[in-house]
């Protein structure tokens, strides 16, 4: 049986895009936070991880993607998961008799104009949406709610006071499936990661876009990240369809290097289907 | 005498910053969120707003981008702020003893490698670094700090437990300066920001990226956003050398016009000065 480290307690949206991914019959390793996820892949205390890359209302994971920068892994897979979030809490409260509503940080930004519409309430970032629900079942908090998953609310035996209060109803979060080794083989629907520190050279990040441009190779995201050591100067992730093993992506990358300081490739994987909750 | 609206409580980075811009001779607005000062800007509540956007450790402040787009208010003036964070509380605590650590997400983001090292410490995410010292003033919780400003040490009669903990001693914020009208008149060291929605063409981006290279102006920043009407589509905020009222820049943003299905200029401002502690 495969033992997957998620970010969060059992319920989180990362558990659930576990099972999407590999199916039920899995164990999941839980974890504080997405560097211990990082660190159980590496050490092999876990045969794969799983982390939120982006969600499609809120934008990128930011710590995700540090760590895939810090760490040497590879990506194997990936897969957009719907995302629907529910307040809830201990008792069948009224949403007027809510005082206090914690969760993480990404699923707070994600209901942010439901929050907005109820501005007396207190707003309390927690390290995970389920690890929130988990703690409102422990501690029987009164006039308190979380923000999780459908699922965390049955596992820790909570009652729905709102649901669906995301900005969007079309809500996804995209999951990268983290491991020790790339992928092997052939894929279908090829898709790799790579991210480049550019040299100073004038229009370097136009030059980088041509050697994908100039050879007809979709680009699908490009992500800035500061560059610690440089202040105001940036590390860029790009996502592009098409395998590291195909001979135009190996002359793209070559050409990439002229322009380049640095390139960390992060492997190529399958394109990740939608689940659709 | 200038009313200037921040984001947190006295002695936050934000009223260091705007007394940097500004002056000493003015009189800041304290507001719990950064939505609060966009809304006092547009109200007139105030005469400026002064939002950080950028850490050149932990990268841009999400929140002000996405409030950026969502109003239609202009950017005036940015600085930027070297940024020192200390480990602050009620007693001369030894770092050991504490038990619980308040902070803004940004301010924990950018001491990161600092709190890697104490993984038995609570960390709290708070609304303000110096909303968390004057918390912790007012409730005098024991074993317990903030990460916060000296100057917020000092507002808030807090001892010292650790100086400069952020994960490089060179850590710069860049703030902007946020007004209901642009910048009028002649500029030194001109740069404008703006932000784009890509039509569905091949190659979008490259192509937007060529209407500065082609006419060599110089690419200063790119940062793509989610859409999120638009599931995994993003929009581009651009910030480049040179003013809107330039020739050659309102050539480059026609030329843009054909490429981007939305434009939005935030305005011309003079690029920042650095202000070192």
């Amino acid at each position: 049986m495969k033992l997957i480290a998620i970010q969060g307690e059992k319920g989180s949206f990362s558990e659930i895009a576990a099972k999407s991914f590999f199916g039920i019959n899995i164990k999941v390793s839980t974890s504080f936070s997405f560097s211990d996820v990082f660190h159980k892949v590496k050490n092999k205390k876990v045969n794969y991880g799983i982390v939120p890359i982006e969600n499609s209302l809120y934008g990128s994971v930011i710590d995700s993607l540090d760590l895939l920068q810090k760490n040497s892994l590879y990506i194997v897979g990936e897969i957009n998961l719907q995302i629907s979030h529910f307040l809830i809490s201990n008792k069948r409260y009224k949403l007027s008799q809510i005082k206090i509503i914690y969760s993480h940080p990404q699923a707070l930004g994600q209901c942010s104009i439901f929050l907005d519409s109820i501005p007396k309430v207190k707003i309390i970032p927690n390290y995970d949406t389920a690890g929130s629900a988990k703690m409102l079942n422990k501690y029987q908090d009164e006039f308190s709610a979380a923000i999780a998953s459908r699922e965390a609310a049955k596992i820790y035996g909570l009652k729905i006071v709102r649901s669906n209060i995301q900005n969007k109803k079309k809500n996804y979060t995209r999951f990268l499936i983290i491991a020790q080794s790339p992928h092997r083989g052939k894929l279908n629907n090829p898709k790799t990661s790579i991210s480049i520190e550019l040299k100073s050279i004038p229009g370097a990040l136009f030059k980088a876009l041509s050697v994908f441009a100039l050879r007809d190779i979709d680009l699908l995201k490009i992500e800035s990240r500061p560059l610690p050591d440089k202040p105001f100067q940036y590390l860029f992730y790009i996502d592009f369809v098409g395998d590291l093993k195909d001979g135009k992506i190996k002359l793209a990358i070559d050409h990439l290097k002229e322009i380049s300081s640095e390139i960390k490739s992060f492997g190529t994987y399958e394109t990740g289907k939608f689940i659709l909750k």
